[in-house]
């Protein structure tokens, strides 16, 4: 079984769900530079989305070149992934449209979380399927960033009814997380 | 002819679909818990929906993959089947929004239904470009998990009206059918 | 040049446009029979786009078949021909919603007749860089529907303002030409 | 590291951006010609974002052509680009229902010069990444239309609160030298 098609559906899916979250942008119906003001959260959670989902996508893709074969079970633990990414749009507009509100701000981190095991079942199935001794097995190596992930989201959730803001920082300390250049940081923090 | 475009075309379509699902979830204008609540039934109905639309994807993979080749009629009859897919965002809104009333329910599974009479015929038409004895006829056998999928439907439509919840299950009851791993239950009620 | 990547892009305009043409029917508030009654012109004219546009990918996948290589003024006239696509959804929603009204009626014909056009632009630059012995050049032939096509469009245009039916029953007829299989229509309406 | 997905995920974006650009144009109530009126402004800037987001298509593809490999740093510059091509849509929409009203131009140019910066990164991190040697920092040249059309926007962004329509003009400008075949306004210019 090839895993092109499944490498093409999850560039689409991810693909749609940058694009439409966009659309939580509601064109102001005036043309001053205040009408934009409103949209300021909005925005703010938008980029932080994007960036996300540019992390899942730029994972994903990563994952999937260690691969060999697939089965049935790669397939659902692989549409099980964009189930929770598609919810995403839906807790950025709500996060954004009520100024990072603590319900919100839980609800997003709660869909990252999600998102999070979702994506620590499919490395799992993948390893389970190539076994210990394979090359993503060796890729994944102890899986520092996503178990850290993981840890963060359950401090940052119940935290937002304490400080929506102090949550938001550790969502954002999650995506720098994964965006400083791979090897380095697991080596740092694992010392 | 190749079928790497029918497959590219069909996936963007699902993944579409799957994503543009997620719009009928508008966004609260209130920040509390109580605000999510009224989205329960659509957001129940979304899950539904993502899971048959997964199980198509999943199934037109396998379809695909014993594929040699293909002609117009193939290309028609996998236009026929995204027709009917294309209408389970609208059927999953009307059930979700109005609560599982009968008409939607019954709606629901009438483009199901539609869906899975689409699926036959293109399976249908695959075999019968391939032959009797071609790898194609011999992976899909029977097809019994097909026909019994349109027989639970042709049951669950009118039932809607009596009891909509017996129906909604009925259609959970399919999606198992599906997600049960292939040989195993065929073996088991073939009995 | 490769034209991988001009199919893929008109594979995903073609499947994006061919979905959120659904978002058009809008999910009705109340549950009833009576409230999908309203929706039925919608539907009709969003069943009449969903085979135009798979003529247009299918027609758009023979095409590319008998393609050997691309260059700038191919990429061009390939990108022209999903312009004029894009606006079928909006043409498409104005016609239903106005219940086949004379102008939504006659700017579906226009929209279509664009479409027709630069589809054989997007021919005739192929044809011109394969030249006239070529694979493509033999293909596409006299190219009867394409001329008769573009030729019924003319008439149905202003024939909008007499009769919108009539008109909107020249469109399908030219849906009909197209579905008929390839050769025969041609051999058939050339004697 | 293959450069297929990445190719695959922005042709994936850049469709759906196009497509969904289309929703801006929403569908009047009422069928006469007059109730197109309104929509023209908005029609106008669909128009050039199609063409300016048809020519990042298009440049991609050239770029892309020459590249051998990608690393992490391509992939997050990849990914960079369509993040400020996901706000055209945005700016189209503003720009035309606000009747190309100063600030609606000047973000519209914003957004552009954005997209232009993001672009000259990715060709900058892909020259790096293959050396000053290789096929794709010759292909780039002094890189003449890139640079200019950065210049153009500098230009244009301040001019839309003199004159928004000189501003439009400058945008259309850009498209056009874009849209020339490649070589020879640079040879011309660069006279």
């Amino acid at each position: 079984m090839s895993k092109g098609r499944m490498e093409a559906f999850s560039d689409g899916v991810i693909a749609i769900l940058i694009t439409i979250m966009v659309l939580g942008l509601t064109v102001p119906h005036t043309a001053d530079l205040a009408a934009l003001l409103p949209l300021a959260p909005v925005f703010l959670s938008y980029v932080l989305s994007f960036v996300f989902l540019g992390i899942y996508w730029n994972n994903h893709h990563h994952l999937l070149q260690a691969v060999k074969h697939v089965d049935g079970r790669v397939l659902w633990a692989n549409l099980h992934l964009p189930f929770w990414l598609s919810l995403i749009p839906f807790a950025t507009g709500w996060m954004g449209e009520n100024r990072f509100a603590p319900w919100p701000v839980a609800l997003y981190g709660i869909v990252l979380f999600c998102a999070a095991v979702a994506y620590f079942i499919l490395a799992r199935t993948l390893i389970s399927l190539h076994g210990q001794e394979s090359t993503i097995a060796a890729a994944l190596g102890r899986d520092f960033k996503g178990k850290i992930s993981i840890l963060i989201y359950l401090v940052a959730i119940p935290l937002a009814f304490l400080s929506a803001w102090l949550a938001f920082g550790l969502y954002v300390l999650v995506a720098v997380i994964w965006l400083i250049p791979d090897r380095r940081i697991e080596k740092t923090i694992a010392k």
